[in-house]
């Protein structure tokens, strides 16, 4: 019974390795490349592999993305079809994603950033905002992710309108689905959080047009992927005032070139797809259970469908 | 049935005036020093009130605090005895509390502080931090403000502990009660929020030696009142270690004076006394009921205890 791990920097997939070596003792677990035999490998543990770099393991019953998102294994235009695709997603996942969520919303809520410009001019200017009770907060996507933000922004008080693919019902939550329902999902929305997986039905949708159906000076917070944003489009909306401010943690190419303009924009704060990282000694113990229970069994409830492209 | 208004600027304690107004039809609302009697003054609603301010209003009534607080009521050494001081608190004022303290506290705990200097720097660098659930905040002070703080952080996923003068039971938090409970109750805690009310015996409790009790690196959040922090023992922790970062939203003098070495602290954050403004459309209708109820009943539930100071 035997693995290959590919994670794009080769410590990185070392550590993996070795995470794994230690929670299944009765497994092989080589990284890509470093097995003695590609056809005995059945399973692959990835992060963005190379294109056609799952070719030579003919044999794979399982690829398990580390990650909620499969997006970076399908990229691979030589991906072997018909092999299911395993999404590493668990309670911290979660939780993690959870606080960023909060925390980005609360932090453009509360002004934050014009509160810090004024404390680097020594100026002391009591801004009132209203209660999170009259701020009306919209997530795209409510799966695992967009689900959880969602909930917990509504506890802390907002009022929060969500959006997905097909209808949902979420206790004290305003929900919306599909593209006929988007325009009414953005209408009034003042802070827009996107957690879709990246397909191509989603491919750029945080452009002018989106922007433009906000509320004007409305803030956007993209946790999803890079992909999912026009980037010239948030430069010229944060121009024009109808965005006032951007809080992005996934980029096109990252890590974020350094020559890139978002490093320096003063209305967009940068986080370095941090939202939530899955640490080896947790996300390690979610692909050791489930490669086990998919091997025993058949199949695991994270499965994702590639079709679909999520 | 006459009413006095006093606020440290002119314009504020007229616009206050012509809400009371709007609320009062049937009232006399003067700004303190333009009513024609002093006698038959009954109420007066005040924030840091000049010393003997209302020494020449021998009928009053009650004495309103405009904020949670009375320390700045009691500060005045010429405040008649005996007049009932009622505080000025409300849903509002609870839910704004709340948005900053998570706000806060979520900040440090994902080390946002660091992750922006990051970006100055147009540096990649992903660290991971424990989630919430792995991270032990403690609240000085269970009443209104540091409750509904504890509960909503204890919802987010923190480990919360809590401290209050007489013992408090409250789901889902460790509650430490009195001077004797204080350093357990500070061991371990990684993010220190002060909401106690200011008295002589919280006066300069964010000192040298609370911080020693705390985890080596850990954060403090006071939106109390500034005389709570021994300032100069604040910059010696910060220069150790002992403590990384703070943020300050209340100062011994307010506004914070322009050359106060806060303002440039790289491991500081300020606001402008803003943890939880009240508003004068929502706060007016609240002291307007207030002073109505007391008018009507001879109490209200918002009466505070001068001699315990809170
Ligand atoms: N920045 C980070 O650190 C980080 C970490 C983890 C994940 N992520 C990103 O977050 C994404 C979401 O993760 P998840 O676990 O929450 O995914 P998920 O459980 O698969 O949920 C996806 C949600 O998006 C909705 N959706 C998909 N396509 C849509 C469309 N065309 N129109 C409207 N709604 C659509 C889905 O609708 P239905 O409910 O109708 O299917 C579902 O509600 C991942 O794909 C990944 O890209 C980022
Ligand atoms: N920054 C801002 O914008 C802002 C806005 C509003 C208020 N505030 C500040 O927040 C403070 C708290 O407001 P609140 O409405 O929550 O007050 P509160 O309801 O009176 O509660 C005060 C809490 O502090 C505890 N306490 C008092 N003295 C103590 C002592 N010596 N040792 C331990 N615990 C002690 C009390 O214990 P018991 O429960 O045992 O009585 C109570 O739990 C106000 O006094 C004000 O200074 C700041």
């Amino acid at each position: 019974m035997s693995i290959i791990v590919s994670l794009p920097a080769a410590d990185k997939t070392d550590w993996w390795c070795q995470m794994l070596r230690d929670l299944m003792p009765d497994w092989n677990i080589y990284p890509l490349g470093k097995e003695p035999d590609p056809e005995a490998i059945q399973y692959s543990v990835v992060w963005r592999p190379a294109t056609g770099a799952m070719t030579p393991y003919r044999n794979l019953k399982a690829i398990v993305s580390l990650g909620a998102g499969i997006d970076h294994v399908l990229a691979d235009e030589k991906l072997p079809e018909d092999v299911p695709i395993i999404r590493t997603v668990g309670t911290d996942l979660t939780q993690r994603m959870k606080e960023y969520i909060a925390l980005h919303v609360l932090r453009h809520h509360r002004q934050l950033p014009k509160i810090q410009a004024n404390q680097t001019a020594h100026k002391w200017e009591q801004i009132v905002v209203p209660p999170a009770t009259e701020r009306r907060v919209g997530i795209m996507g409510l799966g695992n992710l967009g689900g959880a933000a969602a909930e917990l922004l509504a506890s802390i008080g907002f009022q929060v309108v969500g959006w997905s693919r097909s209808p949902k019902e979420i206790p004290g939550i305003r929900t919306y689905a599909g593209a006929s329902e988007f325009g009414a999902f953005l209408e009034g929305t003042e802070i827009l959080v996107c957690l879709l997986p990246l397909t191509e039905s989603t491919r750029g949708i945080l452009n002018a047009d989106t922007f433009n159906r906000l509320k004007r000076g409305a803030a956007v917070i993209n946790a999803a992927r890079g992909q999912h944003l026009v980037d010239s489009d948030l430069i010229d909306a944060l121009a024009s005032g109808q965005i006032e401010g951007a809080t992005l943690d996934v980029f096109h190419t990252e890590p974020l070139p350094k020559d890139h303009p978002f490093w320096d924009h003063p209305a967009i704060t940068v986080t370095p797809h941090v939202a939530s990282l899955i640490d080896a000694p947790t996300g390690s113990k979610i692909v050791a259970k489930n490669i086990r229970t998919f091997h025993e069994t058949g199949t695991v409830a994270d499965i994702a469908d590639a079709k679909r492209g999520y």
